[in-house]
């Protein structure tokens, strides 16, 4: 029975597209029919400069059918981002419904699996959930959605109590991202199946007050919408969680994280409760040397250490700069912390692994640091 | 902080591209931007042929920046999903991440409100959760995602149970859909507010064995996959659900139902299986005249008479001739039945107005038939 609603992109004899390809080779084929176009491309959205397919936009080559294909790599094994230019214009694979969906834009993935089990693959191991909560948020007047995960066997746990890592995304990403793109869940599960990791919740609010279209719209200003999620975080979604699992409610059983502006807030809402939250991390993190002094230093002067401070960035990140300031800033005014300093860029091909790497830090006391 | 992996779709002049706005009359405007292109055209993907905005290909203008517009309407408040034809090449809108996810495809969707609260809409009651879930499913070898609607306050029920609804998706669809575009969540939530529908939970599993795809690939028959997924549901699913939720797990407590190709496995399933199975409805479903007799007769010969038999078709369907064939044979067999006749195409539009429909009869002893 054909499905009349699909949208699928058929070459012009009506034959499936099939894109992409994940060749034994870990070479990658991409097709898209496009029998009147011009030129179509290959466009990898990964920041990182690491010299892999996804760099510059490639020729893609036009078959006597309408289809146009490319074979690219061999790749390394790992999920990447990627979209393709039709004579120009930017446009998600038609044929691959694997996407990371952001605040108003859709990144298609793709996957080459490698010889042993990635970090991120999804194993033969016990699996947690992900729940999509609606939560009414009186700070801002409006229902909206946070994703929740559940580490494996939490509905049979009894009375077990978990602790809980908030975690943002970047400017411009959704509450979905860490789930979609970040794969947060099998992460979790194959730690803590091998007990590398201590059995948590990750609550995924979307990190702004207003999507920036209403920005744009001329209602709220950037740093506003900064601020009002602040206050959203406190005052809505923790309670919110709170008062629906069963988690622990002290500070060493809170941490928050984030990626990019997630990270700078993450650091500036971490550093400003102290009280509140025992563990933060910023990963490739969004931040002015000028919040330094005036935003962690005046948060840390009167509220406990805390148990971990964690800072990641990779070598080809364009933040990358600001956050080794961090790092000699923290140094000088002696405040323990890990510094994560690594290859690479602003993207989940880091953003992955640093999330592997902190979750086996958190909520361990006798942890190294 | 600029996301420098967003795949926004830019005009030249590097302006955002906003797409689809919904204006203050209920026209509605779709952009795109492709200043190379020779023709951009707006596609509407229902099939309804109800004389909406969505009925053929529509020329869009080229404005001096590259930009391709239109603005179509007024339309009637609905939910409907639409791609972009760029010189014949279907793509989705870049700009819009509201998106139906099928087997291997996406569909754009863009939402006209209305002056009163839709059914579907997100409005101001208690809300349910929907839960992503892998299970392993030991029928087929494989882990797999099932989503799973609880209704509000589920986790604070105590030891109460709660009667099950298996909702199928169509065919080339997935898991998602019912819940991305069907929108089942908030039509149920406002149901259960004002008591019109017994709380309930829905399962959403992806129905059938293996993807398309790897149909494609020769691995497998259209027939085996379907029926390769009835043993998944009924050995592995459905323990799966019975064993982490608290349900009742009493015939008259179980429900299936589905759209399209998941009404034909609803119908086939239910009838098949009446000891499991108290109530069936089949939305369009995708039948043959030989299952009458052969599946549904023979299962109706020596089981106990389903409480809910739901049939519902739209007058525009291509399907629509196969179901009145069906209430017919219905009728001169005497099984009770509700048949559920409208207007209307293969399309959400309809199915969810029948979810709507169906969900109030269901798990009501002394409902009216």
């Amino acid at each position: 029975m054909a499905n009349v609603s699909d949208p699928t992109n058929f070459s012009r004899n009506r034959t499936y597209v099939v894109s992409p390809v994940i060749n034994e080779d870990r070479t990658v084929t991409f097709r898209f029919a496009a029998p009147e176009a011009g030129e179509v491309q290959l466009h990898g959205l990964s920041s990182s400069a690491r010299g892999e397919f996804l760099e510059l936009p490639k020729p893609m080559v036009r078959r006597d059918d309408g289809v146009w294909e490319i074979t690219v790599g061999p790749v390394a094994p790992n999920i990447y981002r990627y979209n393709f230019l039709v004579d120009g214009a930017a446009v998600n694979d038609p044929n691959n419904s694997q996407v990371s969906q952001n605040e108003r834009t859709l990144g298609n993935l793709v996957e080459i699996p490698g010889d042993a089990p990635a970090i991120y693959a999804m194993d033969d191991v016990s699996h947690g959930n992900v729940t999509m909560r609606w939560y009414r948020s009186s700070t801002l007047g409006v229902t909206r959605r946070m994703l929740v995960y559940t580490p494996p066997g939490y509905e049979a746990s009894g009375d077990q109590q978990f602790p809980v890592l908030y975690l943002l995304h970047g400017t411009g990403g959704s509450e979905a991202n860490w789930t979609n793109e970040g794969r947060v869940n099998f992460i979790l599960d194959n730690l803590i199946a091998c007990d590398a990791a201590t059995p948590m919740l990750v609550v995924m609010p979307y990190g702004r007050a207003y999507p920036k279209i209403s920005r744009e719209s001329g209602s709220i200003g950037f740093r506003e919408n900064i601020e009002l999620f602040e206050r959203d975080l406190l005052s809505s979604v923790i309670p919110e969680v709170e008062a629906n699992y069963r988690v622990l409610i002290d500070r060493q059983s809170r941490a928050i994280a984030g990626l990019s502006g997630g990270g700078g807030q993450s650091l500036a809402i971490g550093l400003g409760n102290l009280e509140m939250f025992g563990s933060i991390a910023g990963f490739s993190a969004a931040i002015r040397e000028s919040e330094f002094e005036d935003v962690y230093g005046a948060g840390l002067a009167d509220s406990p250490a805390p148990n971990l401070l964690w800072v990641g960035c990779g070598d080809l990140d364009h933040l990358y700069d600001v956050n080794r300031a961090l790092l000699s800033w923290l140094e000088s005014e002696g405040v323990d912390h890990i510094a994560h300093l690594t290859g690479g860029g602003h993207d989940f091909q880091n953003w992955r692994p640093y999330l592997h790497d902190v979750a086996k830090r958190l909520f361990k006391p006798a942890a190294p640091q």
